[in-house]
């Protein structure tokens, strides 16, 4: 029996994808070939590819709008340095909302000067910080959209006169945004996308070619896509896993459609947690909860054992909180059916009945 | 039935791997989970990591030397830079064999004074240059031990005296070198050991550190070093299926023991390439010929069409030449097994039969 994964990333993925995954790694297409043989250069991967990039623009309705989709490797961690290496040729403006964002600005501060709009760090980022000014004078504005191990989430973004960038990695198509508000979007696969390994950058192509230093062409967004996000051996195997969990999305009725089972869950856990006096959220301000990543921790200390063998006993996997949080962390993905929250809305209601 | 798969890469990984894989991504180690839905901070991935990274340090006796081994992204391209940015502080030697020798060449030089010690461009790259000086006073020495789009190898490494830095993404574990002798050693999984999303950096410690400059974290290979190759979220199944294929390699007695299997399959092609009239080798020195890569013409351009009719009768894929050489190339990875060789073998024989 399957486990029910609320894993924080790598994470759950639609079953039926997984089937067709293990597949194409024995033969791909009828080909008589595995997936990972193939040329990259070949008919059968550049379908996959293109069928990838074209699925990720109409998902976020970005077709026709001046944009390009490219899937690249080193994950969130490479776009922190390339969104600067690309863009940053005097100031940037960051809102620092957790770990992630913190790093973003780390590596931005290489390429020139940072200004922090706003910070909740010195509270532990347990809330979204709002009524920030954004430098009319910066080349960029970077957020964050979805915080994992604080389990904050950006629920209305600010209106911004400069280009807005935003790691979308923990809840990209998992709710409905005006998504051309952004210039550029990137989101590692491996939460609502697909398996660790690909980089989803959704780009704006007008905001390019504006920075006057020298871009190897590796950290070039020009060159990725001059050359159809083929400029070297892609990920193959993650592309085209990322490509069947879009299909899945789509032929589920897209985002829409699964924004609403994301608010189901959401809405059932948070319930509990509130209702139930042996746990609390970990977040300051109800309304910063994160859809994606419920933290909260377990009041009595007593308790743990008999919480964690009940979890067990229910096949809950992943609920273990992040060491900068401690506690638990039950992360939603679209891939997480709404009975999985049940039965771990069941267990947190055995050890309250228990106690 | 399987083809004969001689595709230059991406290319053929050994069956049992193959179905290995299938498996983990169904169900990895009996978790009920699939490999690329849990945590790359789980124990269970922690060891895959460990483990290939292991593997590849004990295949090159490299183990207990002072060296690293890391499993990163972006290909041998993002390497490129990579050791431009963390070796190079005022000047570096190049040898340029081919087109990866130059692309690598390009980057270099965005980062300080390149010296070509040699190179056999203007001929195509169809021969390696030898007795060349690779100048003290420069920070290293790069070379590509294998050129996949011409076909040529090298098979006696220059002596240095300074950090000697090998591309050997395209002839990694096919034989036995002194691979002490290598400062640097990187390798794109997609040839000899695994699907492409994933890239081997095998490092002597002690030439870190010497550069002024500032190095972004993800471009660092001090930082991925200290984070034992985990700084940020792996490519988790190419790296899981490079450790099963090395684990193969281990099965079948290691480097020493598939080179000989190489050694026969090169003899075999190369001995009907210079025997067979209607056929004739690219490589201008027989000396220099890849044992990797065979690159060869079809004399008579009348035959064409027999002859792939012929090649897909048999069951081959993948003999197309790169479009900068023309005519074929049969890569003859450490998985493509004797009988494939002989398989092609047979074809070029029943085509001059025809003729």
């Amino acid at each position: 029996m399957k486990k029910h994964n609320f894993s924080a990333g790598p994470c759950i993925l639609p079953q039926s994808v997984l089937q067709k995954a293990a597949e194409a790694v024995l033969d791909f297409n009828n080909l008589n070939l595995s997936l990972i043989e193939i040329s990259h250069r070949s008919k059968y991967f550049v379908e996959v590819m293109e069928h990838a990039r074209n699925l990720a623009l109409e998902h976020l309705g970005l077709q026709d709008k001046g944009y390009k989709a490219l899937f690249l490797q080193g994950g969130a961690s490479l776009e922190f340095l390339m969104v600067a290496y690309n863009l940053l040729e005097k100031k940037a403006a960051y809102l620092n909302t957790g770990t992630w964002s913190d790093k973003a600005i780390k590596e931005a501060k290489l390429f020139g000067e940072v200004v922090e709009v706003a910070t909740s760090k010195s509270d532990n980022f347990n809330f979204i910080p709002k009524n920030f000014q954004i430098p009319k004078d910066a080349d960029y504005f970077h957020c964050t959209s979805n915080n994992t191990i604080f389990g904050t989430q950006i629920h209305e973004f600010p209106e911004s006169e400069i280009p807005m960038v935003c790691d979308m990695s923990s809840d990209i198509f998992s709710r409905q945004l005006d998504f051309s508000k952004f210039s550029l979007i990137y989101a590692g696969a491996q939460k609502n996308m697909g398996p660790a390994g690909t980089t989803l950058v959704v780009i704006k192509e007008d905001i390019l070619g504006k920075v006057s230093r020298a871009i190897p062409s590796m950290l070039n967004y020009k060159v990725h896509i001059y050359k159809d996000s083929m400029f070297n051996t892609p990920a193959v195997f993650s592309v085209y896993v990322s490509m069947l969990t879009l299909e899945w999305l789509k032929d589920l009725g897209g985002i829409s459609a699964i924004e609403k089972v994301n608010n189901q869950k959401a809405e059932l856990l948070y319930n509990e947690i509130d209702r139930n006096p042996l746990f609390e959220g970990f977040v300051a301000n109800k309304e910063d909860r994160s859809k994606m990543n419920a933290t909260f921790n377990l009041k009595n200390d007593e308790l743990k054992a008999t919480f964690h063998n009940q979890l067990k006993q229910a096949g809950i996997n992943g609920l273990n909180g992040h060491r900068s949080v401690g506690g638990y962390r039950a992360s939603m993905y679209n891939a997480l059916p709404l009975e999985s929250v049940q039965v771990l809305v069941d267990v947190m209601q055995t050890v309250e009945r228990g106690a």
